[in-house]
């Protein structure tokens, strides 16, 4: 896990291209990389390879790669299947660095197809050479102007370069967000686009543009996850480096997914453990290339908010209320402004405007000089502020001039300033071109300003908030010990398991005689409650398997005979070792759940609810790959839409959050030590009242 | 409520317009109306008035109103508060029919504004005339070209017209919203801004739109709703004129709706309310511009949708992904393809391109001839498919081809296409601006295309079910008596009504001494509760007031004793009507509250939800305006998160769903009759299983 991240300079700024198939018909995908090259200047070595050309554009054309009288960092092979074995092999003759293969036909299209792409990756394999496609675009080096592919999106005369690397494994999405974003004035350092990843993925560009220190943004689109835990390693390298990681990620939903699997054939991992790894490791997530744009945006001002405070400038009610309307739907705070901030402001507004945040310096006050600077710079000074949104409908040279105040402010000042600018290209086209320049996050409405800067400030919270940092600590308080788990673990077995990882159990024990029972029932507190314990008897109270409330010991001894009777007959022949006797946990209490679940993608997964119609009907529960930090636990707890029930709601006790969320951590731990767990199950853990802590009243086990 | 609706023809269409307070600068708000009047040769008779020019533009000018040798539709008022009182009686003197007031300075800056606003109103209302204002920006009549106000957006050469009105309290964000729509090809009718709206409003508009011939689709943008009986009215005048209702209020957070409190003054009702009041009546709601005008773009188109089944075209696996999982997200079907549509789909499309819905045309079928062609045709006409999208990321030519089809098949069909095209100006502007043009729903993403289908098809919905229709049938079930409510009514007043309104009770009476308590009991079948009845005891259980599990008359009498004794201890002095008797429901059933609270701006609003923790903790509770119809009220129940517990989730019993949906229907037509009920709560209602009906066991009025 901790490898050096692939090198993929070569790739990007390579000192040599080939282009194998190089067409002299600029239309086609083998002409368009050799005008686009061209036409960008490229500074490297350039060489065409066409056994039917001399030359295209006075440049030489070399009839095979073998030909070429010099080292080839990147080729590009733009020639059909038929011919694709023979050209890698000359790639791998001439010890090519990187090979990006435009052709589609391979394993999207069929099983004769996904053959020869299997073919392709056990060939360079075994040379050591990477390739990036097939079924794809191509690359740019937008910091060099290098466009490696066929994009209609590199048919401009110039690229803005800038701090954002993407990689999408959609080569249609990944140029159409690249385009629109250079559209409204993103700058990108280095674009991918991996098509059928049959060897370079998303991820292998993942983790080049976190450790490429061109690339403060990293984002990406992807269909399906190629590796969770690679993608966890990734984004924690990216938390370490302090940029934000975008994903973009479709086939979400089950018809989706089955589209998106046809494509790429990764193993699917759950939606929801996706959603739940990306909360926790700081993952920003969109959906939609609308959301992706905006997102990158406001990250690549490079900026992060200290707090959920929000100031606004409106230049009219309208956008003033609509800001306070979608701060407060997403849950971001309109600053209370301060006595002294209010004074201050209220010294410049005329009477009528509104010093209350949002500040309406309205259309009359923009007519004074100053005011609206002035605003600007109280509101960007005042501590209890965290970022700012100005928001107008403005036109013309009127909007232009304030825009350069918001230019000067956020030049000054390390707190975001968003600007939310509604109208039509004639009438505000300009400003937001000025604005798109200098890289001040600038929107179309006000909802897509402030969902902007929701992700913002989340990320800026999660950044503060070093939940994973803390991960370490809590993994010091678990047991090291080595764990063998038997063949078949009965209810004792897991809670046996449960005691030596620190989770509470009830008191008792197992007896299989009659003595042994009273010998056993002596020693615990009545009322003690009766199980069968079977290795093959899951349901145990299906079949009469378990006596409650049991007030004696002669009790617990008609119980058992009971319980043999009842398994007797409703599964006969079935071996029992004896049965539980344990003491039954006092009132008042709540019923949770805890399960663990192992993800194909990202390994164990640990959720928590309430018992009964919570989990079953209402699907209120909370979901978290393990392991998980105490700082984790407690929000998996908070997140339960029944969590005011365990802060005493409707008159009830307060109950034990802290021993739940321990228990969570350490069921976390021993998830993740046990590696053929599959499942486990402990339902119900009571949560007793605060200060009592928890019990496992019953537990489950899968491998 | 069935008044003609407001002739606002003569506003929007005058055959003579005056301005008074008319500038030779052009800049100012007095001399911008007259140069967009005579930038588009307004054909009627203008009229300019000020004492200080003898002509404008070689337009005469007036010195006063009475000066003008003509009768005036409509005056356009430029001139200061110092004026304004002078100016209005000279437009009464002339028996002008219409007055807009652009100035500021009025109720939105202070008491003394807002006065002579008060009297503005006043002085208007005595002699019938009717004014839009102050503070707005004017009104445009796009039919007519004719621009009466001083918006940017009135400085074009030519404007889109078509058949959406928009009416919008803001003027800045009306006139944003329809100059970015123009940009995006939407043709409007008539465009208002009311400001203040000291007399003509939001609704006066909207009534007018509703009505009018050349408006298809009704818009607006509030901040409040002025009057939320009249709105109801509206909505229901637009459902009949099959004309969608579209609405964006803003407002809708505390901190919003104080802003916009401070703004308008009007009371506000609650948000919950309205958003009940939208789903009855088929209004769509909308909380952004993008929002608005994307809504805008597909009702314009005029279609509606036969159901929620989509099909979808695509030219690259990834928007059909995508695709897939926007509908999946709210509720869109993605169509089954039928056997006979796959034949005829693969019949066309290379083998490697999908014949499954999303239909992956890819980027090499483009290449063919027809391909992209005859699979949209197959998709439009298959029956099992209620609406297209054509999702594609490609760019020039080749876009611009396949959206020529698009046209023609959008022409030839009565079903809904929509396109979603994403990329920047220069790879995809001439496609767009061609589907702008010819009105076919466009949009730049995938995520913005589901979500306007996603209103038409639920708009189309609303009309096919008729729901409101249902409504009168109802209203004949429910018993017309005239209801006289006692000032104070007790759990057994409340009970008497609900029996008389068809809502059972249970079994039971009224006693006051052991003689009665004795009889009473005899006649009923145990166990029994007993309950204090005094309209001085509201919270019963608490001071004792509740004895339940009554076995016999015996047990009632000392009840009754006890009961008395607890009420003298715990409210000494208060009076006691007697004890209500009553037999305690058999289990099994479910504890449902019923709620009704009036709204000041819609009334009576009627609340269901399960008793407990469902209500107080999860707030899953469902809201409807009453009355609600049978169909209503089932929403209502199933709206509800838990449920699944009334069709037997758990292994419990099913319950009866349709006597609960009965007893919220007369409920709600009792709330409706009682023109003083302030609030009502049943508070459980027992809901039994299927068959055996529901019974309200608790019942609290206020007046």
């Amino acid at each position: 896990m901790n490898n050096v991240p692939l090198d993929l300079n070569p790739f990007f700024q390579p000192s040599s291209i080939a282009i194998v198939g190089a067409s002299q018909d600029f239309t086609t995908i083998g002409g368009k990389p050799v005008r686009n090259l061209l036409a960008h200047g490229y500074q490297g070595k350039l060489y065409l390879v066409n056994p039917r050309y001399s030359e295209i554009n006075g440049l030489a054309c070399y009839p095979s790669i073998d030909a070429i009288p010099d080292e080839i960092d990147h080729v590009l092979i733009a020639v059909s299947k038929k011919h694709i074995t023979g050209t890698i092999e000359q790639c791998i003759q001439k010890k090519a660095k990187f090979i990006t293969i435009f052709g589609a036909g391979y394993a999207e299209v069929g099983e004769e197809g996904a053959e020869l792409q299997q073919q392709l990756v056990e060939l360079c394999r075994s040379h050591g050479i990477r390739f990036c496609g097939p079924n794809c675009i191509g690359s740019i080096n937008v910091k060099q102007s290098l466009p490696m592919g066929f994009s209609n999106s590199f048919e401009k005369e110039s690229f803005i370069s800038g701090n954002i690397g993407l990689v999408s494994q959609s080569g249609a999405l990944g140029y159409a967000t690249f385009a629109l974003g250079q559209e409204e004035g993103l700058g990108f350092s280095y674009v991918a686009n991996t098509g059928n990843q049959a060897d370079l993925n998303t991820l292998d560009f993942l983790e080049f543009l976190v450790s490429n220190p061109d690339t403060k943004v990293v984002s990406g689109y992807m269909e399906a996850v190629p590796d969770g835990q690679r993608l966890k390693k990734i984004a924690l390298d990216a938390i370490q480096e302090q940029k934000p990681l975008v994903i973009f990620k479709s086939g979400r939903s089950d018809l989706g997914k089955m589209a998106a699997m046809s494509h790429t054939g990764s193993l699917a991992g759950s939606e929801q453990a996706f959603q739940a790894v990306a909360k926790q490791y700081g993952i920003t997530l969109v959906k939609d290339t609308d959301d992706l744009i905006d997102s990158l945006k406001i990250f690549s001002r490079g900026k992060t908010a200290s707090g959920n405070r929000v100031a606004v400038i409106s230049t009219s009610g309208a956008t003033g209320i609509m800001m306070a309307d979608n701060c407060a739907e997403l849950g971001l705070e309109m600053a209370v402004l301060s006595e002294d901030t209010r004074k201050k402001i209220k010294n410049i507004l005329p009477d009528f405007a509104s010093s209350l945040n949002p500040v309406d310096v309205t259309a009359q006050a923009l007519n004074d000089k100053d005011i609206f600077r002035r605003c600007l710079d109280i509101l960007i000074m005042a501590p209890e502020v965290d970022s700012l949104v100005v928001t107008t409908t403005f036109a013309g040279a009127l909007v232009l001039k304030m825009m350069e105040e918001v230019i000067k402010a956020d030049e000054s000042s390390d707190k975001p300033i968003l600007v939310s600018l509604t109208g039509p290209e004639d009438l505000v086209g300009s400003a937001r071109r000025r604005l798109y320049e200098v890289g001040v996050p600038t929107y179309g409405s006000v909802a897509r300003t402030t969902a902007s800067l929701k992700k913002l400030v989340d990320y800026s919270d999660f950044l503060r908030k070093k939940t994973l940092l803390v991960h370490e600590e809590a993994a010091n308080t678990i047991p090291q010990d080595d764990i063998q788990l038997k063949k078949h673990m009965t209810e004792y077995d897991v809670k046996a398991l449960l005691r030596k990882w620190g989770i509470p159990v009830p008191q008792g024990g197992m007896a299989a005689t009659e003595e042994e029972v009273r010998l056993l029932a002596d020693t615990l507190s009545f009322p003690i409650a009766a199980k069968v314990v079977s290795k093959e008897i899951t349901h145990k109270s299906d079949i009469g398997g378990v006596v409650l409330h049991i007030n004696d010991a002669e009790g617990a001894v008609q119980a058992m005979k009971q319980i043999f009777k009842n398994v007797n007959e409703k599964i006969p022949g079935a071996e029992a070792e004896g049965i539980l006797l344990e003491e039954m946990a006092p009132s008042p209490f709540l019923e949770a759940i805890v399960g663990v679940k192992r993800d194909p993608q990202f390994g164990p997964m640990i959720m928590c609810g309430l018992g009964g119609i919570y989990v079953e009907v209402l699907k209120d529960v909370s979901l978290r790959n393990a392991p998980v930090s105490p700082m984790e636990a407690l929000e998996m707890i908070r997140e339960l839409k029944a969590y005011p029930l365990f802060k005493g709601a409707r008159g009830g006790a307060e109950y034990d959050v802290e021993a739940f969320a321990d228990a969570l951590v350490k069921i976390s731990h021993l998830a993740v030590m046990l590696d053929d767990l599959e499942e486990m199950d402990i339902n119900p853990l009571i949560i007793r009242p605060k200060g009592q802590g928890v019990l496992a009243l019953d537990g489950l086990l899968i491998k």
